[in-house]
């Protein structure tokens, strides 16, 4: 069962490949992620993995390992503070922040880089998960 | 160049194709989305899109359309109000809130069930397009 303070990490990273895998599912053909001579020209220089493939990782996460299977998405923010790259390593760092009422739980989640510990994209997460996350009342 | 109360819509759906490809690129395999026998068990009854994946009809309006190439992606809200499914069609609508300092706008995003017109996801992202939105000062 998930309490307050416990927290999961998960080291990541994407190729090209991944990139545009993505690009083709979602139609999100932004040449920042795709074209190496349009991204060259940019404030990047190179490529930059989409925000939301990055921010996938908090789904697959929450979804598969920490509360795990069965969880329902309620909602979620994101601040792309800085670009992410592909062949990069990167962590995902959740800490559980509040139990709430009808087994959901309020998680910080966090990607950083793992060689220098920079946060590139930060938020919060709320799931509901009946197995796996406590069934508090609301007071 | 993007204005105050301009809107945008888009729509579009997904298949089992494509929600099996999200998966399969992001590594988000909770059963809820892919395993139609254990979805039956749940309160959707039927296996449901990835929050994700709907979501990154935004990403995909901001970067290719609306304002369109260029766009870069600072942050974006998310309430998963309502399940998503495949072969269902859904309208993604935009519309600018305000012109941020620095070539940036908020945007509201949603998703709407067409048929019902029931919004099923609703949030809020910033992006900046240094082409597409005008450049204005903090005063």
């Amino acid at each position: 069962m998930l309490s307050v303070g416990q927290t999961h990490q998960l080291t990541f990273s994407f190729t090209q490949a991944d990139v545009e895998a993505f690009a083709r599912v979602t139609g999100d053909t932004n040449p920042i992620h795709l074209d190496a001579e349009y991204a060259v020209q940019t404030v990047f220089r190179r490529p930059i993995v989409h925000g939301m493939l990055g921010a996938s990782v908090f789904s697959r996460v929450l979804g598969t390992e920490f509360p795990g299977a069965g969880s329902i998405y309620l909602s979620q923010t994101l601040a792309f503070q800085q670009p992410m790259y592909v062949d990069t390593a990167y962590e995902a760092v959740f800490t559980v922040q509040e139990i709430l009422p009808r087994s959901s739980a309020r998680i910080e989640t966090k990607i950083m880089e793992q060689e220098s510990g920079k946060v590139v994209t930060a938020g919060e997460a709320v799931v509901m998960n009946r197995q796996l996350i406590p069934n508090t009342k609301r007071s």
